[in-house]
């Protein structure tokens, strides 16, 4: 998969190194059974590069410095190459400063929040960071989308892999919403508005009215709205609404901020303070005899493991439009 | 009534600087319309000062410095008093570095999250808070509670006020669903689940269960659980099993992240980007006509207004028991 995605970025303009990176990202989020963002997501990140939106070789461009915290302009480049520098970016700045921020301005869609925070846990740091998106999201109490679904990720070391929340602001996706719809089922909540105005769990329904529901209703709403004018001002980038306002959601706005767990004076005791935490989580009593209290990274590990061991699978008509690429 | 507060506090050890700092909190929360955390809360946290949990003359003291990321020793002190020390030491941080990082463990309840906010956003910082808190809230598909409802407050400037995001990790606040049991009234949403495991809107059965439903079922789960993960890690305190585990709830940690937006190289038109982002979001189209879209801190400023002008409501039941203190 790895070397195929290599080829294609290497045919439309990615030089080596960076057609390896990218490619190594898709995969990757493949490998973790997130194919949303990655190989179900690859022709038509190939198709932005077509378009323009994604400028393969751009790089970005430091516009000010404050000391720890620092303003990019990400020139309109492959978001999840972008991502991963500010990343390591702010990786570096904690380094120096206990605590690093990148905001990258002009940048696009990272794909997959989460990579971004297994790569600096899994290198011992703390991460923190955020996306603002198009307009996809009613605000609370509202019916036309205003807002972004903005997902956010935090991220700390756990054992020899990590802890990795990777959460948009909508309370399910529209991807989900469609596989739903696909299959025929109903969500397990309620994930938004009937043409009345009531919440429902059809799927049909909710990708009709576009009215999907923020994650805890005005909490979500105000949280993607606060983090939209974070990324926004931090970056000196564009907001939702301009991101909108220019047709296909390309130069997003972006926020990395990590923390150098081992320069603490605590930083011996850290490993054991976050097993003990998960362990007395882990030993909460299940609802009910079918579920399972799960850490959030967890289930990320064992798909993992099984794709490694069984191979990704990926849907046949996806796999050949990528191979006609 | 800071004046009354005032008194008590010089009563029971508070010098007359930290009685006049922490009546002008309990005070302004007041007036802000949170009196659960502000004239209602008084007795109780004087309380705590009689049970020697609140340390009215501990200082919080530097443990570890990493330049712009410090760890401080709360000392068990005023959590009020300690928050606004960790809240200006991070904006002095900012003003050095860009972004400050503090990160406080042993210190107490902060009472309002939002109060840190208001402080710094009018101040023309950002500031993004957190504190971790005893064990009220099941994890998402587990019955017994094992995490804290953690609040969280984000906040940036707005004209002449702020934008303040303050907001627990559970999707209604036990406060809040004692309220509606004495009015006799359903909460809007579910806010819980009944005995048989089913959700419900009725107060008096999720008080029963004690099964509060986090906000956005497993995305506020996830959140509650890294952010104790993060406030205790940052500031080598205690978390919220140790927290749960010393009976009543003090010791706490928190962290308090601040950034200096008029050092950054679009200053200038970052309260227009603010405005632009505001306007847009107020001229969604309403629900219906009975309902109003509002950004996060809008209700407090009228609600500060009325209460200005009219006074603060206090039951008289709750002032005859301070009045006595």
């Amino acid at each position: 998969m790895q070397q195929e995605f290599r080829r294609i970025l290497a045919k439309f303009g990615f030089d080596a190194k960076k057609a390896e990176q990218c490619a190594g990202i898709f995969t990757a989020n493949s490998l973790d059974g997130v194919y949303s963002h990655g190989v179900n997501r690859f022709a038509r990140f190939i198709q932005s590069v077509k378009d323009g939106h994604i400028k393969p070789d751009a790089e970005p461009e430091k516009k000010h410095s404050s000391g720890a915290l620092e303003q990019w302009d990400g020139g309109f480049g492959p978001g999840p190459l972008n991502a991963v520098f500010c990343t390591e970016r702010a990786m570096e700045l904690s380094t120096e400063y206990g605590i690093g921020c990148v905001a990258i301005g002009r940048t696009n869609h990272w794909m997959r929040a989460g990579y971004y925070g297994w790569k600096a846990a899994k290198a011992g740091f703390v991460l923190i960071a955020w996306t603002n998106t198009n307009a996809n999201m009613p605000a609370w109490s509202a019916v036309d989308c205003r807002l972004g679904n903005n997902p956010i990720v935090l991220a700390v070391p756990y054992e020899n892999e990590a802890i990795v929340l990777d959460i948009a602001m909508s309370q399910f996706a529209y991807g989900t919403l469609e596989v739903y719809q696909l299959g025929g089922r109903e969500l397990p909540l309620a994930g938004g508005y009937d043409a009345n105005g009531n919440l429902t769990t059809n799927p049909a329904t909710i990708l009709k009215t576009e009215r999907i529901l923020p994650m805890g209703y005005w909490k979500g709403s105000g949280m993607a709205l606060l983090l939209d004018i974070l990324s926004t001002i931090l970056s000196g980038g564009l907001s939702t609404r301009q991101i909108t306002d220019r047709g296909s959601e390309h130069g997003l706005s972006q926020v990395f901020i990590a923390a150098n767990i081992s320069s603490l004076g605590n930083q011996h005791i850290i490993p054991k303070t976050i097993n003990d935490i998960i362990q007395d989580y882990l030993s909460s009593k299940p609802a009910s005899e079918a579920t399972e209290v799960r850490y959030p990274g967890e289930r990320i590990l064992r798909i993992r493991k099984e794709n490694s061991e069984s191979g990704i699978p990926v849907n046949q008509l996806v796999w050949e439009e990528i191979r006609g690429l």
